[in-house]
């Protein structure tokens, strides 16, 4: 396990690395013993049939602007077993994956053992395959019954939250090595970057589908979020978190919590670049937020030349995701280096992946971005982990499941059987020699 | 596996028996070879968290009429192997459980290959333990989807039950050993005899809530009906039946396929007995049906003593329920005589027990009505079966889990561990010896 006074530790003995020797030394491809090397999920994606979900609403309402509806998903909610021993079986010593807070509090105030039960028995079944569970609290997903009262926009959002965070921590709590409490909270202000324009009409649309759908004046969610809300929304998912990250700590003092940031590696590409600013609105008010937290978690898939006026396009060449974006290896070390930069936490790498039906893409990317990621180290910023999206291919938000998926292994769509990649042998390869 | 021609065989054999010889000869205690002992449960009643049904949002919604809300139930959902392990262990070789429509079928035309696969493993886990699979393809519950566009008197209603038996015969009807398509379709024509007045007015409340939360002009359910409704629900369930009938034959001409009856054991308390005008009316439409199907499946927990005018109160004294219901143990075999008079068919029991927290009152209730039922089968009574309610405590509707309950077992409220009560034991023993 994990601890906070063992992770402090070791931030501390990084740190006194020096961050620039007078000679470049050759890097030492070894990584700091009890380096996490996990794989990640979350509930919705992997789990399928979340039917009680803000998202299962969303995407079977018209119009909807989610894709492929998630259905079954991988069927993880009844395979997790599975899922842990192909973690195992890659050779992993860590495992992130998500508690579905509308399984465990389907209804407001209705808290249900037997998904207490179901989650605790996912932690033991990590512990007992030697794999930390790195979990998080709330991946996006929330109840049907809290997006339709408002999701974090109302008043009582934080609390509720808390409240769920709090019973799960009295359930659970003992075995988990690491706590996150909201996956890329930030994710909504790089929304109007990344997609086209009318992408927002259409999720107005959704949404006011939703409402319709479940009687309510405003169905909100936590992953897709107008422009307009964001304001809102962040403002009730800061108090979420600061409150929920009190309430993990009343149980257990020890367990390091944070929230991971969707964080890309932002270059200024010219001298007037509008990099730094950009950097302020995409991250700062939660990197204002990861400074009280006992670690920055970051989520890292590319890398953003930003120019004076705006974001400038990648390079020709290179390696493109399924849907054609640059995938830049140094990218990820970008991201850390930034991250620790901005907050003087210890860093965890808890995302970074690529969507592609190319599984030598991926290996590239494993090979090609984990060197500078140990040069960073070497340089002084401290890392306690990496861990890989994803464990498998699965539901891809907004692109349903399979083609341009991002797994270490692929999935059967009839038995849903596990099989590993080639990718998955590279990545379980460095992981069990905790060297490059 | 019972199939249709060694049923047959079997009701012919036993409808050669004399039905009454020149003396009264001693009861042969043995049941014929083949006989079904088994134990029932119900998706909605064991499963937990069905947050997609028609019922889990009318327990949900204020005012609501159900008592406590299903919430986990016994968490079969995920305990399924531990039930089946339970019923191996009591010596039974029957299991009766039910197909929830609401998780095969989480949106209109969406089937889960997950959920699929989740009810063919039960199949396949019954079979592996030498359980004759009896299988309810509705009981009680439809998808939300389903109720919200009206329920049963939608006119597709039909043809969209049997879309989804098709689909699920298709994915395990091999396994199958007896099939049901609806359970007690006859209930909505019992409730206003023996719910209070008050309760009619609660249930039209409760539904007009459900459809408000839907966002709907009727929200529509197959258990509660109120009776202005009993007639359009009748018709689309009757078309229902043998639509899915067909569906089922088309897959499997040899699978015997039923529905169920709520039967009570009718008594003519007095001459001027209005008895055979409310069987008529209890049970009319239903058994004109039942003369269609390979047999006359019946679920009987009471005998009715009609008089000129209507019930008369049960004689003091003598066994009664949690509800201080009269309790009488030869109203089964009376019930299964009059089942097989009305239709000629072979008669299965698919359901029998009491709901109490004595248990010993489940042991006299096992010991005092299988006697009088073997008695009906010596008097040429072809019956193929005998399936107690329920396997375990379970969630009962209106009443919530625990008190009350009809289980041969008990339920951890925390682990949902399975305990086998004495009156398993005494049911084991027949059901292990073919005897009584």
């Amino acid at each position: 396990m994990i601890d906070r006074r063992s992770m402090l530790a070791g931030a501390a003995a990084l740190a006194a690395t020096p961050a620039f020797a007078a000679k470049p030394k050759p890097l030492d491809p070894t990584f700091p013993k009890g380096f996490l090397w996990g794989a990640a999920t979350a509930g919705h994606q992997v789990e399928g049939n979340n039917t009680n979900s803000d998202q299962w609403l969303l995407e079977n309402v018209t119009p909807t602007i989610t894709g492929a509806p998630s259905g079954d998903a991988v069927n993880s909610f009844e395979m997790w077993r599975e899922d842990l021993d192909l973690a195992q079986s890659i050779g992993l010593n860590a495992y992130r994956f998500s508690l579905e807070w509308a399984r465990i509090e389907p209804e407001p105030g209705m808290f249900s053992q037997a998904m207490l039960n179901h989650y605790k028995a996912i932690i033991d079944g990590c512990r007992v395959r030697g794999l930390a569970p790195v979990v998080t609290f709330n991946h996006y997903t929330t109840p049907r019954w809290f997006a339709a009262m408002g999701g974090w926009t109302h008043a009582q959002a934080p609390e509720l939250f808390a409240k769920f965070c709090d019973r799960a921590m009295r359930h659970m709590g003992a075995g988990i090595a690491v706590a996150m409490t909201l996956n890329e909270p930030n994710l909504a202000r790089l929304l109007p970057l990344v997609m086209p324009p009318q992408f927002l009409d259409g999720l107005r649309a959704n949404l006011a589908a939703a409402a319709r759908a479940a009687n309510v004046q405003r169905f909100m969610v936590a992953n897709t979020v107008p422009p307009e809300d964001v304001p809102a929304v962040t403002t009730g998912m800061i108090r979420g978190h600061r409150l929920a990250r009190a309430a993990i700590k009343a149980i257990r003092p020890d367990l390091p919590v944070g929230f991971s940031f969707a964080m890309a590696d932002d270059q200024a590409a010219t001298k007037d670049s509008m990099r730094d600013a950009m950097r302020q609105k995409l991250y700062g008010d939660w990197l204002d937020v990861a400074r009280e937290d006992d670690f920055v978690a970051i989520q890292n898939y590319e890398r953003i030349l930003w120019g004076p006026k705006g974001r400038l396009p990648a390079p020709e060449g290179g390696m493109r995701n399924f849907r054609g974006a640059e995938v830049y290896p140094p990218s990820l070390a970008g991201a850390v280096r930034y991250a620790h930069e901005a907050t003087g936490k210890p860093v965890i790498i808890t995302e970074h992946g690529v969507g592609t039906d190319d599984d030598t893409l991926r290996v590239r990317l494993i090979r090609e971005s984990l060197p500078p990621l140990r040069q960073a180290m070497a340089d002084g910023v401290p890392v306690l982990g990496y861990i890989h999206w994803s464990l498998m291919d699965n539901y891809e938000w907004g692109a349903g499941i399979g083609h341009g998926a991002f797994g270490l292994a692929s999935v059967d769509p009839v038995t849903f059987a596990r099989k590993a990649k080639p990718s998955a042998g590279v990545l379980g390869a460095i992981a069990k020699a905790n060297s490059l």
